[in-house]
Protein backbone atom coordinates (compact mmCIF):
# COMPACT_ATOMS: atom_id res chain seq x y z
CA UNK A 1 0.00 0.00 0.00
CA UNK A 2 1.02 3.08 -0.98
CA UNK A 3 0.57 7.11 0.66
CA UNK A 4 0.47 10.53 -0.02
CA UNK A 5 1.79 12.33 2.73
CA UNK A 6 1.79 16.61 2.86
CA UNK A 7 2.49 18.65 6.13
CA UNK A 8 2.46 22.68 6.01
CA UNK A 9 2.35 25.25 8.57
CA UNK A 10 -0.73 27.86 8.23
CA UNK A 11 -0.96 30.71 9.92
CA UNK A 12 -4.28 30.62 11.45
CA UNK A 13 -5.70 28.80 14.46
CA UNK A 14 -7.06 25.38 13.93
CA UNK A 15 -11.00 26.18 14.45
CA UNK A 16 -10.37 28.53 11.26
CA UNK A 17 -8.68 25.47 9.50
CA UNK A 18 -11.27 23.27 10.77
CA UNK A 19 -14.01 25.44 9.53
CA UNK A 20 -12.59 25.67 5.99
CA UNK A 21 -11.81 21.61 6.11
CA UNK A 22 -15.80 20.48 7.43
CA UNK A 23 -18.22 22.99 5.94
CA UNK A 24 -19.76 23.24 2.43
CA UNK A 25 -18.51 27.06 2.32
CA UNK A 26 -14.98 25.92 3.83
CA UNK A 27 -14.41 23.18 1.18
CA UNK A 28 -15.69 24.88 -1.85
CA UNK A 29 -13.23 27.89 -1.17
CA UNK A 30 -10.07 25.93 -1.47
CA UNK A 31 -10.35 22.31 -3.38
CA UNK A 32 -13.64 21.92 -5.21
CA UNK A 33 -15.98 24.93 -6.22
CA UNK A 34 -19.07 23.01 -7.06
CA UNK A 35 -19.25 21.09 -3.22
CA UNK A 36 -22.38 19.61 -1.64
CA UNK A 37 -21.19 18.63 2.30
CA UNK A 38 -22.16 18.42 5.77
CA UNK A 39 -20.20 18.50 8.74
CA UNK A 40 -21.52 15.05 9.58
CA UNK A 41 -19.73 12.10 10.47
CA UNK A 42 -21.79 9.35 7.83
CA UNK A 43 -22.91 12.18 5.40
CA UNK A 44 -21.63 12.03 1.97
CA UNK A 45 -19.72 15.12 0.72
CA UNK A 46 -19.90 14.98 -3.01
CA UNK A 47 -16.79 17.46 -4.41
CA UNK A 48 -17.33 17.54 -8.89
CA UNK A 49 -14.28 19.06 -11.05
CA UNK A 50 -15.67 20.54 -14.46
CA UNK A 51 -18.02 17.89 -15.53
CA UNK A 52 -16.10 14.81 -15.33
CA UNK A 53 -14.61 14.25 -11.45
CA UNK A 54 -16.65 13.71 -9.18
CA UNK A 55 -15.46 12.53 -6.02
CA UNK A 56 -18.27 10.76 -3.18
CA UNK A 57 -16.47 11.10 0.25
CA UNK A 58 -17.92 9.53 2.87
CA UNK A 59 -17.16 11.57 6.15
CA UNK A 60 -15.60 9.11 9.18
CA UNK A 61 -14.33 10.99 11.57
CA UNK A 62 -14.87 14.70 12.36
CA UNK A 63 -13.04 15.85 15.91
CA UNK A 64 -13.10 19.34 16.07
CA UNK A 65 -9.85 21.13 15.70
CA UNK A 66 -8.23 17.90 16.01
CA UNK A 67 -8.98 15.70 12.75
CA UNK A 68 -11.16 15.26 9.65
CA UNK A 69 -11.61 11.87 7.61
CA UNK A 70 -12.95 10.62 4.67
CA UNK A 71 -13.52 7.43 2.89
CA UNK A 72 -13.63 8.03 -0.89
CA UNK A 73 -16.32 5.31 -1.98
CA UNK A 74 -17.22 6.91 -6.06
CA UNK A 75 -14.11 8.48 -7.76
CA UNK A 76 -11.71 7.32 -10.52
CA UNK A 77 -11.15 3.71 -9.67
CA UNK A 78 -7.59 4.32 -8.14
CA UNK A 79 -9.19 6.30 -5.43
CA UNK A 80 -11.88 4.08 -4.57
CA UNK A 81 -11.75 2.54 -0.56
CA UNK A 82 -8.53 5.73 -0.06
CA UNK A 83 -8.59 7.37 3.42
CA UNK A 84 -8.31 11.43 3.27
CA UNK A 85 -7.01 12.67 6.49
CA UNK A 86 -6.41 16.31 7.99
CA UNK A 87 -4.64 16.59 10.96
CA UNK A 88 -4.47 19.88 12.82
CA UNK A 89 -2.05 20.53 15.70
CA UNK A 90 -1.91 23.68 17.52
CA UNK A 91 1.64 25.87 17.39
CA UNK A 92 1.94 28.55 19.24
CA UNK A 93 -1.39 29.96 17.65
CA UNK A 94 -1.01 28.40 14.39
CA UNK A 95 -1.57 25.25 13.06
CA UNK A 96 0.79 21.71 11.73
CA UNK A 97 -1.58 20.29 9.21
CA UNK A 98 -0.77 16.72 8.37
CA UNK A 99 -2.83 15.83 5.39
CA UNK A 100 -2.69 11.79 3.76
CA UNK A 101 -4.27 9.78 1.38
CA UNK A 102 -3.70 6.49 2.33
CA UNK A 103 -4.46 3.05 0.70
CA UNK A 104 -3.10 3.69 -2.84
CA UNK A 105 -2.83 0.24 -4.01
CA UNK A 106 0.48 0.65 -5.90
CA UNK A 107 2.42 4.13 -6.76
CA UNK A 108 1.72 5.01 -10.39
CA UNK A 109 1.90 7.78 -12.12
CA UNK A 110 -1.50 9.19 -11.51
CA UNK A 111 -0.22 8.89 -7.71
CA UNK A 112 2.76 11.19 -8.27
CA UNK A 113 0.47 13.68 -10.07
CA UNK A 114 -2.15 13.58 -7.36
CA UNK A 115 0.82 14.36 -4.91
CA UNK A 116 1.60 17.69 -7.05
CA UNK A 117 -2.59 17.99 -7.11
CA UNK A 118 -2.94 18.01 -3.76
CA UNK A 119 0.16 20.15 -2.48
CA UNK A 120 -1.49 22.71 -4.38
CA UNK A 121 -4.99 22.65 -3.12
CA UNK A 122 -3.12 22.47 0.69
CA UNK A 123 -1.52 25.91 -0.51
CA UNK A 124 -4.60 27.13 -1.53
CA UNK A 125 -6.01 25.98 1.57
CA UNK A 126 -3.15 27.78 3.61
CA UNK A 127 -4.07 31.08 1.62
CA UNK A 128 -7.55 30.67 2.20
CA UNK A 129 -7.50 30.24 6.21
CA UNK A 130 -4.39 33.36 6.27
CA UNK A 131 -5.73 35.51 3.50
CA UNK A 132 -9.08 34.56 2.98
CA UNK A 133 -8.54 33.61 -0.39
CA UNK A 134 -7.87 30.25 -1.62
CA UNK A 135 -8.09 29.12 -5.54
CA UNK A 136 -10.55 26.02 -5.68
CA UNK A 137 -10.76 24.04 -8.62
CA UNK B 1 12.79 2.63 2.08
CA UNK B 2 10.16 5.63 1.47
CA UNK B 3 10.13 8.09 -1.85
CA UNK B 4 8.73 11.29 -2.69
CA UNK B 5 7.07 11.02 -6.18
CA UNK B 6 5.84 13.96 -8.06
CA UNK B 7 4.22 14.47 -11.58
CA UNK B 8 3.79 17.45 -13.47
CA UNK B 9 3.55 18.48 -17.23
CA UNK B 10 5.17 21.47 -18.25
CA UNK B 11 3.92 23.18 -21.50
CA UNK B 12 7.88 23.52 -22.97
CA UNK B 13 10.24 21.05 -24.74
CA UNK B 14 12.41 18.87 -23.20
CA UNK B 15 15.29 20.63 -24.06
CA UNK B 16 14.16 23.94 -22.11
CA UNK B 17 13.13 21.80 -19.43
CA UNK B 18 16.51 20.03 -19.46
CA UNK B 19 18.75 23.20 -19.31
CA UNK B 20 16.59 24.75 -16.34
CA UNK B 21 17.53 21.08 -14.73
CA UNK B 22 21.01 20.95 -15.50
CA UNK B 23 22.96 24.54 -15.70
CA UNK B 24 23.75 26.85 -12.66
CA UNK B 25 21.30 29.82 -14.38
CA UNK B 26 18.55 27.04 -15.03
CA UNK B 27 18.82 26.06 -11.06
CA UNK B 28 19.04 29.31 -9.69
CA UNK B 29 15.88 30.57 -11.46
CA UNK B 30 13.63 27.49 -9.82
CA UNK B 31 15.41 26.49 -7.05
CA UNK B 32 17.81 27.59 -4.73
CA UNK B 33 19.07 32.11 -6.02
CA UNK B 34 22.38 30.51 -4.30
CA UNK B 35 23.58 27.99 -6.87
CA UNK B 36 26.78 26.67 -7.74
CA UNK B 37 26.42 23.78 -10.38
CA UNK B 38 28.20 22.52 -13.73
CA UNK B 39 26.24 20.39 -15.96
CA UNK B 40 28.81 17.57 -15.50
CA UNK B 41 28.90 14.00 -13.67
CA UNK B 42 30.82 13.86 -10.80
CA UNK B 43 30.45 17.69 -10.50
CA UNK B 44 28.98 18.14 -6.90
CA UNK B 45 26.58 21.22 -7.26
CA UNK B 46 26.05 23.13 -3.88
CA UNK B 47 22.30 24.79 -3.29
CA UNK B 48 22.18 27.17 -0.13
CA UNK B 49 19.12 28.39 1.18
CA UNK B 50 19.49 31.27 3.38
CA UNK B 51 22.51 31.06 5.71
CA UNK B 52 21.74 27.72 6.95
CA UNK B 53 20.30 24.80 5.21
CA UNK B 54 23.38 24.02 2.34
CA UNK B 55 22.65 20.98 0.17
CA UNK B 56 25.80 19.15 -1.89
CA UNK B 57 24.52 17.15 -4.59
CA UNK B 58 26.75 14.81 -6.81
CA UNK B 59 25.79 14.79 -10.42
CA UNK B 60 25.56 10.73 -11.28
CA UNK B 61 23.08 11.19 -14.20
CA UNK B 62 22.62 13.49 -17.06
CA UNK B 63 21.05 12.28 -20.48
CA UNK B 64 20.29 15.34 -22.60
CA UNK B 65 16.70 15.97 -22.78
CA UNK B 66 16.03 12.91 -20.64
CA UNK B 67 17.27 12.42 -17.27
CA UNK B 68 18.81 14.49 -14.65
CA UNK B 69 20.20 12.72 -11.28
CA UNK B 70 21.92 13.43 -8.21
CA UNK B 71 23.06 11.68 -5.12
CA UNK B 72 22.63 14.29 -2.20
CA UNK B 73 26.09 14.11 0.04
CA UNK B 74 25.72 16.65 2.24
CA UNK B 75 22.21 18.34 3.75
CA UNK B 76 20.38 17.51 6.58
CA UNK B 77 20.75 14.01 7.82
CA UNK B 78 17.72 12.45 7.18
CA UNK B 79 18.61 13.69 3.13
CA UNK B 80 22.55 12.11 3.28
CA UNK B 81 22.31 9.21 0.51
CA UNK B 82 19.05 9.93 -0.88
CA UNK B 83 18.83 9.93 -4.44
CA UNK B 84 16.99 13.01 -6.56
CA UNK B 85 16.04 12.32 -10.10
CA UNK B 86 14.14 14.45 -12.84
CA UNK B 87 13.21 12.23 -16.08
CA UNK B 88 11.50 13.90 -18.44
CA UNK B 89 9.33 12.30 -21.58
CA UNK B 90 8.13 14.21 -24.67
CA UNK B 91 4.87 14.54 -25.33
CA UNK B 92 2.86 16.56 -27.88
CA UNK B 93 5.73 18.92 -27.99
CA UNK B 94 5.30 19.21 -23.76
CA UNK B 95 7.05 17.45 -21.06
CA UNK B 96 5.95 14.83 -18.30
CA UNK B 97 8.79 15.63 -15.72
CA UNK B 98 8.60 12.77 -13.32
CA UNK B 99 10.37 13.61 -9.89
CA UNK B 100 11.42 11.40 -7.30
CA UNK B 101 13.17 11.57 -4.01
CA UNK B 102 14.10 8.23 -3.46
CA UNK B 103 16.08 6.71 -0.20
CA UNK B 104 14.68 8.14 2.56
CA UNK B 105 15.03 5.90 5.64
CA UNK B 106 11.30 6.39 6.92
CA UNK B 107 8.38 8.37 6.74
CA UNK B 108 8.81 11.58 8.37
CA UNK B 109 7.15 15.29 9.17
CA UNK B 110 10.48 16.26 7.26
CA UNK B 111 9.17 13.80 4.69
CA UNK B 112 6.29 15.25 4.55
CA UNK B 113 7.12 18.60 4.52
CA UNK B 114 9.53 18.30 1.97
CA UNK B 115 6.97 16.71 0.01
CA UNK B 116 5.23 19.99 0.06
CA UNK B 117 8.51 22.07 -0.64
CA UNK B 118 9.20 20.01 -3.32
CA UNK B 119 6.05 20.18 -5.57
CA UNK B 120 6.02 23.93 -4.69
CA UNK B 121 9.44 24.17 -6.58
CA UNK B 122 8.25 21.63 -9.43
CA UNK B 123 5.49 24.78 -9.85
CA UNK B 124 8.27 27.30 -9.74
CA UNK B 125 10.04 25.18 -12.24
CA UNK B 126 6.77 24.71 -14.33
CA UNK B 127 6.28 28.35 -14.67
CA UNK B 128 9.92 29.15 -15.14
CA UNK B 129 9.82 26.98 -18.14
CA UNK B 130 6.35 28.06 -19.75
CA UNK B 131 6.39 32.21 -18.61
CA UNK B 132 10.37 32.58 -18.04
CA UNK B 133 10.05 33.19 -14.33
CA UNK B 134 10.57 30.92 -11.52
CA UNK B 135 9.95 31.26 -7.47
CA UNK B 136 13.53 30.50 -6.01
CA UNK B 137 14.13 30.38 -2.49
Amino acid sequence: MAEIRINVLIKANPGKVYNALSTEEGLASWWAKQTVAKPEVGFVNVFTFGKQFRNEMKVTNLTPNKRVEWKCINSIDEWIGTDISFDLEEKDGNTILRFAQSGWREVTDTFAGCTYDWASFMKSLKLLCETGTGTPS
